[in-house]
């Protein structure tokens, strides 16, 4: 059993996002990006089997989608697609999301 | 690509929490808790093979062990453990959680 602090631990910085290690194993892998107002995750897929989810813990934005699609992104929101799917995010406030890739990449 | 919008479609209940099904598929199983003041998501564990992540989204509680074990749990925190391995969450204030199970029970 281990917690992690992602509000104390996960950092904003100037200039890009930047990416907290939560938790890897053979069964999951937890990632925090931290993207201040303006910065993103690209859109990006993995052509290899499983899903994400990418949950939002703090901050406003939009999930980035295939041709072009959005969708708002607020706190309590939870994104699920095939890791082959593209998939990104767009911080309009400064914005702490939790990525969940199972099984793990 | 789906999205959840815990904060509008998860309920808080007297009486008892309440269990929003999220996602389930063959790679994972994404389940949101709503625990009022008060209320909890008792002890327990099961005896197979796997983890969990609990992040929690909103409120305040705590997690619980083993042992009588506890540890905060705030916005942001997320605990990760064996699913073999008693865990639970109290809630002090109004809470919603996100539970992560992989491979899914």
């Amino acid at each position: 059993m281990k917690k992690v602090e992602i509000f104390k631990e996960g950092k904003f910085k100037d200039g890009s996002m930047t990416r907290l290690l939560v938790h890897e194993s053979p069964y999951m892998k937890v990632i925090n990006f931290n993207i201040k107002a303006g910065q993103m995750l690209p859109l990006h897929s993995h052509d290899i089997e499983g899903e994400v989810s990418i949950a939002v813990l703090s901050g406003s934005g939009e999930f980035l989608g295939k041709d072009g699609l959005t969708l708002p992104a607020e706190v309590g929101d939870v994104l699920v697609c095939a890791i082959s799917e593209p998939h990104g995010v767009m911080a309009k406030s400064d914005l702490r999301i939790m990525a969940t890739i199972a099984p793990p990449i």
